[in-house]
């Protein structure tokens, strides 16, 4: 408290992001990082940036990374915005296409940062529930308001929303912008970057934090009809005029050059997923079905903090969320085999109190 | 213009940044760049950083740049904020700690980006003339104010205010928020920070932008009171909980590890400006006092705007704004040794009509 903030500061409840620890030999499956090294090619280009011409600004709108991005998504670079991680990138969408007079609606179980958004812009939200299933039922939002978002797959229940489903709340709400966030869609799921085309109320937001492994990169992007773009760009631009540094962008232009790499991760990422599922039911867990890098699962035998905290004893960190409906799951970030394996081992024992 | 836009973003008149060519050998004296390079030592921490450890998210604290700041100036990391650049920084200040009930302060002639922060947050502002010698006069300030901001230097004019003037200044406004903006003050000046111990209500803001030659990196930081940095955290974590990418943190970190290089850098571009001020002189220009990396200039005989596209056709950009009582004034970024040479003989040849 301080009578020289603005009053907007004192009704602020700020994010508070999973816990990057400072120890080292720690499994760390709490913050959906990708358990695999970027690929040679994205350190080779930040290497090779990494040169005098630091002493210049980037390019204000990194023309060579938006290129790049529409390029690979066979679009054009003036449907493409890209931000300081995807967070920056939502950021700027709360308020410059999220903001009207009507509520924003997003589901009451889905990433804890979007009510944080709608505090620093007071935007009006109205949640929805998902299912007992935790799915989203897109009936549920055939109401009036002025905005739609979700993460597909979903956070941090990791289930995936059909294409089908995304189109048809497109056409329930033409004048209405819908944002999916997609972070998590290259683990399992069918972009609707596929519909940016047809439809001018689409936004999409991807991150190269998660699948191209480079969470430490801060690199995050938008892709959408020109309008939504230009909007987005307006509110950056007097915000910021240039959120990514020389090292982001190169690095990031390199991560599109190196598709294998990238394959690579992603499938040994879904494989393990299919590993840690099975062994997860066969130690009595429910598991939600998951599109994502992480799972998300409750044990009707155990209180999920008391497993996360067992967890912590034996040196692996995963993510509990004491939030209603969701404080007997566990948020558990697929890790490398290595890691999978001692995260197995270590929950048969707490489940079976060996 | 979108029907899908918040009603905020038609209202948007976004910041326009300095050009940044994309064609090489043009002398670039358009965007206050440091013409040093950034210290070896910068670059080698960099390298040593762009690896593996990528996949990771970074410390959303900064911790040790936080840490590595408070030490260079003798003070504690809560005393310190850092963020995407010094934009960056200020525009969360804005938020947090300049809008009040009652209207901000700044010069007429000052960065201006400061309006575009004012349209974006809904702050409401208004502007103090500067007196006939582009000097601030604090005596204009002595008025009811919500806060009170304006560069040290001054940019574009790059006139300086003493640090007596500046502390009469926060006895005068006890109740509001000072906020100096040092982008410049390395280069001839003396800094604020000085005083943060004494007066709760100053806020300074830095780059690594100008003085460290660090541009492309992307660093700002703040310093003031624990609860004036708290108000930033606050906003920054409803907005970005990651700004600073693991390069950034650890390239800036090394730069205050080499003092040496800092130093003279400045030293160098100080040398230069004295020559290019002599010069200007000498060709009939009238400079205001710099103590800054950059020179504002006017000529009697021949139009800023002409200057500037004829020396444009010589292959050097230097910055002109068409803007009421500067319309007549170039400025002109400190170059190296040759880029001031050929500045030089390009100003003569045109003064002279060569």
């Amino acid at each position: 408290m301080s009578q020289y903030w603005s009053s907007l500061v004192h009704t602020l409840t700020p994010y508070v992001p999973g816990e990057q620890p400072k120890v080292n030999n720690l499994i760390k499956l709490n913050t959906n990082e990708n358990p695999y090294p970027p690929s040679d090619k994205v350190l080779a280009a930040i290497h090779q940036a990494a040169d005098d011409k630091l002493k210049l600004y980037p390019d204000p709108n990194s023309d060579v990374l938006k290129q790049r991005i529409a390029d690979y998504h066979g679009l054009t670079a003036n449907q493409v915005f890209v931000g300081n991680g995807s967070d920056e990138v939502l950021a700027h969408a709360f308020q410059a296409l999220l903001k009207h007079d009507k509520p924003l609606l997003f589901p009451d179980i889905t990433y804890s940062f979007y009510p944080v958004y709608c505090g620093l812009y007071g935007i009006e939200y109205q949640t929805i529930p998902l299912n007992d299933e935790f799915e989203i039922d897109i009936t549920d939002y055939n109401q009036d308001c002025g905005a739609i978002i979700f993460p597909n797959p979903n956070a941090p229940t990791g289930r995936l929303l059909g294409l089908d489903k995304i189109e048809a709340l497109l056409q329930m709400h033409p004048q209405q912008v819908l944002l999916i966030d997609e972070a998590y869609i290259d683990f399992g799921g069918q972009s609707a970057i596929s519909l940016v085309n047809r439809y001018p109320n689409l936004l999409v937001t991807q991150t190269l934090s998660k699948s191209r492994s480079l969470a430490g990169l801060r690199v995050g992007f938008a892709i959408g009809h020109p309008d939504l773009i230009e909007g987005l760009e307006r509110v950056k631009n007097s915000f910021n005029s240039y959120p990514l540094d020389r090292l982001a962008i190169y690095g990031s232009v390199a991560s599109f050059d190196d598709e294998t790499a990238f394959q690579t991760a992603c499938q040994a990422v879904i494989n393990t997923r299919e590993v840690l599922v099975t062994k997860l039911a066969e130690l009595g867990f429910k598991v939600i079905p998951s599109a994502a890098n992480f799972v998300f699962a409750s044990h009707p035998q155990h209180q999920a903090e008391t497993i996360a905290e067992q967890l912590r004893e034996k040196s692996i960190i995963v993510r509990y969320f004491n939030k209603p409906r969701i404080d007997q799951y566990l948020r558990i970030t697929i890790g490398n085999d290595m890691e999978n394996q001692a995260l197995c081992s270590a929950l048969e024992a707490i489940i079976n109190n060996k």
